[in-house]
């Protein structure tokens, strides 16, 4: 179908996705370029519809689901990035409510920097976590930068958004030892801990780390040891290392 | 004293170091924000010039150096954040030319996203790196999103902007053990890896990693072991978790 005016119910519609409270409602959201097109079409997740500009060529697969060829001024006002390939897919949301037996936990709490939420699924991703669980003070997973952060790694683990306390207590319940990351020396230094084969880690906030509620509920806090002048890492790197060793050790 | 008009030759000045070509001339850029700016008056680097919102109260401390005070439409002006807080510096550039004896270096080779190089400094502080090279091929080291990443990092280490080739004969010169990283595993897996103690580890482009006529002058490559399902990690990540092994290590 094609679509030209900025005015049509679908294109507000599309629009209307840049907004968190639409995503959660319509339970879908944006996802942009090529690559990340391709992520969604190799992994479980359903693209609802398709979003071309006029013009550009699309592998014969696509057409499995609808297509919506757009003029350039639609395709501007649904894209969300600066410099567009001309290709949009809108995708439903596929979080995991079911709990399968997870062994390798990645708990999220209060992450606020799109890109640092992102950067850290796709390093769970690489380092084996089974399932990630964003608490609910965090930036929105569908959020465009996030999902373009990923660079399509959400795409490719269960993600859960859920109360974190919650999951404390399916982890106890689960024999999953939890590791909260601290941002002082009074915790176990990374290179100390030996995980046990089942974990659970807690990252959190840029600024003020795991909160001391979820802190105080982990069986151990561990932190990375790093240089005095140095005030402290970005979390995505933290978050990143931490799993990094754990996948080592295990 | 007090700058009212946007016309003003000073203000002027102040917005052209949005331009990389102006920040070269200079020899200078700017730096916003209260933490960025403690972090170069703790610092061996000099602000030139301080430059306060109206209404703004500023330690006596900065009265050491000329501080202008402008109305918020030149604050505006010059500013390059979408919430600013009302405090920016111009700061001179503060590149190492000599050459000291470093043992532990970073080259970076063609780093283009300005988070992931503020990203890369931030971490070399963290793990002690001596000195850090910044090939010519990367995003400009004084680009405002580079130096927010840093978080100020970038005032506590020695940078360099050079050829990276010439860095390469100086390890040589130096027994200086040369980790090219890799994106595949024909290379070494990093946790295999045991640091000599004098060490330079090159880091490279976000898409194609680090150009190969590098990578064959390197001593040896490593590379970091991912899942199968996982293309890649974040170029920040990556070269985090390398130096946090060296530190470790050594």
């Amino acid at each position: 179908m094609f679509i030209e005016s900025r005015q049509n119910q679908r294109v507000k519609r599309w629009k209307k996705l840049h907004k968190k409270k639409y995503r959660d409602q319509e339970q879908s959201f944006l996802v942009e370029g090529w690559h990340l097109i391709e992520e969604v079409l190799n992994s479980d997740w359903t693209p609802q519809e398709l979003i071309v500009l006029e013009g550009i060529e699309y592998p014969t697969i696509w057409e499995r689901y609808p297509i919506y060829t757009v003029t350039q001024a639609v395709f501007d006002e649904v894209s969300q990035t600066e410099s567009h390939q001309g290709v949009l897919a809108v995708v439903s949301q596929n979080e995991s409510d079911h709990k399968p037996t997870y062994h390798k936990l990645l708990l999220i709490d209060s992450v606020q920097d799109p890109g640092n939420l992102g950067t850290i699924i796709r390093s769970a991703v690489a380092f084996n976590i089974d399932a990630v669980v964003v608490g609910q003070d965090s930036v929105d997973l569908y959020n465009d930068k996030v999902v373009r952060s990923t660079q399509g790694a959400l795409f490719h683990l269960p993600i859960i958004r859920d109360e974190l306390s919650r999951w404390l207590d399916y982890c106890h319940n689960h024999n999953i030892k939890v590791y909260g990351t601290a941002l002082d020396e009074q915790a176990l230094s990374l290179s100390q801990v030996q995980p046990s084969e089942k974990y659970a880690v807690i990252v959190g906030n840029e600024g003020s780390g795991v909160s001391e509620t979820l802190l105080n509920s982990a069986d151990e806090t561990v932190y990375i040891p790093i240089a005095t002048k140095s005030e402290s890492l970005n979390v995505g790197v933290a978050t990143s290392i931490v799993l990094y060793h754990f996948s080592q050790a295990t």
